[in-house]
């Protein structure tokens, strides 16, 4: 047996390549489906089956694309009404080789979420590996609210069922294989290490010694964002993403061809680091570092708009590639040559802020300045600065109005990140003034600077799951008054 | 600029990558495409012409592949009615960044067969670099019998005027890029080294000092094969060749599943060594090694039939799929997994033959077996070995009927790969008794076993050029009577 | 943190590279060490610590060398005299970022033998991934034969009192992670996977589920060869090896330099496939194939002796070189370029003998020519062919004697590998008549020639372990006689 | 014949690897010689001579360190002493396979400069190749102002004789191999195309076309900085340079341990961008960017201080390493682990400093902020920024004391890379107001903002040669007064 997690940077979402003697199956493949062709030519085998864990919501999935390359059957669950691949029946098993893999409905994360259990015939009938999916990770279990907060309990309940009825049972010596490692935007908590067993899950993992009634409770009231580009990435992953063939080549652009490429349609999104930008980017163009472009395009990009890009060099211009057709944008037209570098010396009109050091921002908080807090709901919990207005990277845009064009505006998240995507969102809608926090909160924790606890949990709990066009701005405002009053009361 | 040769393995042939600012062109290309778009990317350039120097005429044209891929115009000779790209005047300009590309009509290789000449605009407008296809190569130039014998005299006044008049007027510092290094079928004394000059060749060249007249005899008299598959390869290149998108993906099949398919019409190709061949394979299989498939496979294979393909490693199939699709084999349907050894164990019949050294060869032959020389007739001038047949392997198979079926039989070649070839195609005859001779004549010539001078040159020369359907047979029964001839004289 | 499996080829040995914040360690790590330095690069960590399960037989072990190269401790059990590193107390505990490894003393293979329990302090105290050496593999337990025949019971029970109290107490939910994998001469029945924890193993590996006293007995009885390199491998781990630095570089040698070169004292390696050795080789070399060459060149090539290498490809070279070293052998000091084909167009003497399929060889025996079985007392035990002689290949050399000398020889093993050792070696000691049989016992057996049912495991137990100086000879007396006769009786 | 050119990043250095048959050489091998090695192993043949085309004076030769490895003889000019090697004839030949390499002394660069020419002799005894080391560049010549301005005439009169009379000579159809390649220090008009011959440039070259006399007169007048490490890198490639063995290997230190390593007298280097570094930075530390890092990292830090780095990126790291131990930098002890980032983020000291862009430096220009060009005379004499103070960087530490520490000081270069390596020196010196122009002189420039003529060449001309500790600073005395009245006049 050959087994192999394969990662995907950016988006922290594992899939899986096992095989046995000359056949191969993949669990949850990703868009890009080089990697698996790949492997099956170096190995020699032949790749049978595509396996689906769920539908997935923070990425396209590749199952489609990776069938019409090799021809292998798709499996999911039958809980949603796929319009590709077949639906399995709860306990249905598939041969891969000697190996075995049975589907088991775990719902809860989701409703159609199935656990594959791998079985090695060689040495017995036994479970080797489960293939969770977003049911339960390392250190973490998967989000119940993507069905709305009416549904969170019910399907807190249907997880820690899944959890301990089926999942559990498959014995402690079975190795967890889920779908996403740390950094995830599908697990708050879910550890940096990639390495566990069921076992040692069932004893360590954060939630799973509480009863029933208190994991379903606790995870009732877990705050997570749940950004726009899910619902796109839901619908095609039930639909069939559309084919994509050869990864799309952006032209090369000369500074010049930039500028008159740019005139049109086009969005500009920068990849460079948050201090590259903030010295110097093409104006009204999106800051989005590489590591995050594949979480946080689907928040702040029109989907099915030409896309240029800017980057330091061709290889990161190949990343960023990648990791927007991850997440469905497709239309990645052109590559501005020698990067901005090229653009400044040519003469073209540049755009700029400066990075600022918390005791700077200090400086300009203290005459005046406002300061935006681009974290989320959960990282607000954890701590804040007073005074402080909140709105989350992820609805800025729709909450523009409520910051004052007239004054300093100081963007801040956890180290600069997201701080230089919202810079550069207020730099297109005209403010004039604005800064980013280097380092973010935490180099002004580190540097002492003045904070105040976080914003109530419970108060903000119990509510309406947080959606954007929903529930967030409510919450906000409430956060934003508690906030205020607080440093107003000290 | 950025320029690099790539080079095609087996095919000896040479592509270029040239680029300059944000733009880049492809000379030449091959089929698997791959190679160039991951080089545009690596550089962060756009290809925006591809350019042919002729319709070449032993492997599969990329041009139409790339232009799918990537976009870009294809440029070739007007001289000939191809069906896809632009044919360009004679001194045709294109620009790649600063660079300048310009169209020469050098006829003679073939009628449409063009120059081109590269300037670098930041220095001057003067040539640095030729681009001269199958008109000069390192150390030779191009065939001219690919018309026939009766243009052969033509087309060879052609080529030397094209050299002299308008390739050496580029200059003598001019670098040398041809279309094929050392070991190509184009051409039988390309050196094996890849460097050189247009002044350097205008004197060190084999056939460039000799005048005119001379010059268009020797050529004349050239003798070498038209392979079979040189006629499909053409009329593609000259259509444009089938799309093939992704590279094949053969199954992985185990032995019985092997033994399945191929009872249906697939033929099996072995590319394992001589040696391996000769131990034990497949029965029915023909014996092909890799670094010779994409040369002999349009020799001996059928076009249109499935390929079923035995290797020692994943490694191996994948060169075996690369090499076939590079000369139109494109139904690669299967690759038998763990290679012989897995066939041999799971207990299918196998088939073999001795594989023997010069005593051995030398004590059969006392004993009546046949030994039957499948070189070529070029290598036949270079000497041979008395009392033999003669049998190009390329015609092996329409003169099979005059090898005796009752007889052992010993086939050599040079070294032993072709005599390979030929053995399992005796084998796939029904010969019993077959052997392949390790090391072949080099190996029998190296232990100083009897041999004869070569067959006279002058007396095969001056007739019809050498084409499998037409004219080797008559030579080689008066190659095949000269040296018995002579063998019984001494 | 970081896990990765670093597997060896042809050792089937398992090091692994651990990491977390800006330290690793590497556990049992092997002589050429650039992998794991190059790793400590990407990952940007530092080594801090070396560990050994045990000190190893079947290898030199690269703890020195890694430890000259990056300055990290080495720790080790303390049972054995180590004349580097520090022993460690059972129980210690070492950190490494947030990771803490913790020795526990599993003798059994060894006295000295450890088991390195890892946790991860970010989620807790108890394990999360078991190294343990040669104690406990998947599938499989460490052999407890090193000690002599007399210290077996001893070892057996020491070793199940280490599974079972020390071990499997460290919980189900543990990760395995041992020192070698399947294919490794350090344990007959290691599956094939890679992934297992303590509880698929306490359940469904082979011999666990038996009681102490029939696991003891068992173990027993286990027959398996002790190669005569495992001295020198135990004696150089204890010492520590010496320092190698770079990998050697053998000279690139013509065959006329190689041809002057090998008239000294340096033995001839010949690395390709048994095929191509059979079809022709150097005169007096030594067939070991590539992938085998780690395991059996430390049974019949001299120590101490200058190597010249004879391979396909400059690649294979390089393997060649790294496979030698890892066992000891430091003194390659040629590799003949071009391989074979070269020699022999020189015109170099060549040597050669038929590799024959099944029916040839039931032709010949028929007609008087005697079957050597080189396989194993183990493989024995599974089948033979009646009437054959068996000598394992590693005692060949010892026992060349009792092989006639005039009569025609078939050697072979299971497919074909060792056939060809043996083969070679019949060739260098002058034997006339030699051929292995392709495909080995395997295709005989898969063609349905006669077998006879395997030696009495029964029979040849209880004896004094298989050593080659020792034992060895009289069992095989004892199974020659037995298939003899039982071959006659029938 | 294989030929690669292996060209050095940053150094813009050209060494080339060339073998035959069994043989091969290097000529210029740089330190870091693992790619020699790898080439030989890869391609099967020994490296049998390291050729060299003179002492080198911008990076450490790599002749000792792969005759330690290979052991193959070295061979240089014998005007000099080197105490190590040999010293050649003129007109000595070397063979390599069947290559011959033909030592020519060709001074004018340096005074022990060879040439060496290749011939095939496979197809003649002409020149094929000529490696022309500093004496002729791809439309450049060399640098004959090493010797002081005493001897420039002599020089260059020198090098015209031996380009005339030894290079040009070998005939126009040779291709050119020089040593270094655009971008190099060692000169400043070299093309950035690698491909020419000796027809080619004879033609096209720069200064070739001009009679002896303006010949000399121009190389005379040529105004090009002598760094401080050249004198370094001279002395020890004359010696030989301390072997280096396997690269550094910096420890990954926590930004704890980062902190307290840099107490003692390390110092710190950072090689993220000039943007990354203006945005915060550990206090103290140099700003040098890694693409310049080998060029740079001479003329500003001390030899023989402990290194410690600051990257994005453990492949920074290693990039980073290279770049300094060719230029002699081997004490590189810590690495910091998670960059800039992790320093911050755990509340440790930054420092920053703004990056402006054009119309924010002529802003502060005009409240009173000195500008200071850090760039080069060569550069100055293109065009200035009137009012502005001149400092080339590798002087700007001895010439600190002319800047004004009470003002706002804006440095800048051509792009913005060198003005932060000048900006970080202006902070650890104490100056509190610290800018750099992002996109420096050229994006100043292409905004239209005012500039001067350049400084007059003719009156910098005809003076001592510029070296750092002589004659710059009266230079730019005279281009600062210049510029200035010329301001104040229009």
């Amino acid at each position: 047996m050959y087994f192999e997690r394969i990662t995907t940077p950016g988006l922290s979402h594992h899939s899986y390549f096992v095989s046995d003697g000359t056949e191969a199956v993949v669990i949850d493949a990703r868009r890009d489906v080089d990697v698996y062709v790949e492997r099956a030519r170096e190995l020699g085998v032949s790749i049978t089956h595509i396996l689906e864990t769920h539908r997935q919501e923070d990425f396209v999935l590749g199952s489609t694309e990776l069938a019409a390359r090799v021809g292998a059957e798709i499996l999911h669950g039958q809980a949603l009404p796929f319009e590709y691949g077949r639906g399995v029946e709860d306990g249905e098993e598939i041969a891969v080789g000697g190996l075995r893999l049975r589907a088991l409905e775990t719902p809860g994360h989701t409703a159609e979420s199935l656990t594959w259990a791998l079985a090695d015939t060689a040495s017995g009938e036994d479970t080797v590996i489960a293939f969770t999916g977003d049911a339960l990770f390392v250190g973490e279990t998967g989000r119940t609210d993507l069905y709305g907060s009416r549904r969170q309990e019910q399907m807190a309940g249907l997880l820690y069922d899944s959890l301990f009825q089926r999942i559990f049972t498959l014995g402690d010596g079975v190795i967890l294989a889920p779908a996403h490692g740390g950094g995830s935007v599908c697990g708050k908590g879910i550890l940096p290490r990639n390495e566990s067993t069921l076992g040692y899950e069932r004893i360590h993992n954060r939630l799973l010694s509480k009863p029933r009634h208190e994991f379903v409770r606790t995870k009732t009231r877990e705050r997570m964002v749940v950004p726009p580009y899910f619902s796109r990435m839901e619908a095609w992953n039930l639909q069939g993403p559309p084919l994509l063939g050869f990864l799309p080549l952006p032209a090369s652009l000369s500074p010049q061809e930039f500028s008159e490429r740019y005139g049109g349609d086009a969005v500009v999104v920068d990849v460079r680091s948050a201090e590259s930008f903030a010295a110097g980017h093409v104006p009204g163009s999106y800051s989005l570092w590489l590591a995050g472009l594949s979480v946080y395009a689907g928040w702040v990009l029109p989907y099915d708009t030409p896309i240029l890009l800017v980057a330091d060099s061709p290889a990161q211009y190949c990343e960023a590639v990648c990791a927007l057709v991850r997440v469905g944008f497709e239309r990645i037209e052109g590559a501005l040559q020698g990067g901005f570098e090229a653009w400044q010396s040519a003469g073209f009109r540049v755009d700029g802020f400066p990075m600022i050091r918390p005791d700077e921002a200090e400086r300009l908080r203290s005459s005046g300045a406002v300061m935006v807090d681009v974290r989320n709901a959960e990282e607000w919990g954890g701590g804040v600065i007073p005074g402080t207005m909140f709105a989350d990277v992820a609805e800025l845009e729709i909450r523009l109005g409520e910051i004052p064009a007239d004054r300093e505006v100081i963007t801040f998240c956890s180290v600069g990140h997201r701080g230089s995507i919202a810079a550069s969102m207020l730099r297109q809608a005209g403010y004039e003034r604005v800064y980013n926090l280097g380092g973010g909160f935490k180099a002004w924790q580190a540097q002492e600077f003045e904070t105040a606890r976080g914003l109530d949990a419970e108060a903000i709990a119990g509510q309406a799951p947080i959606t954007l066009h929903e529930a967030v701005g409510d919450e906000v405002e409430t956060a934003i008054r508690y906030v205020e009053e607080e440093s107003q009361a000290r």
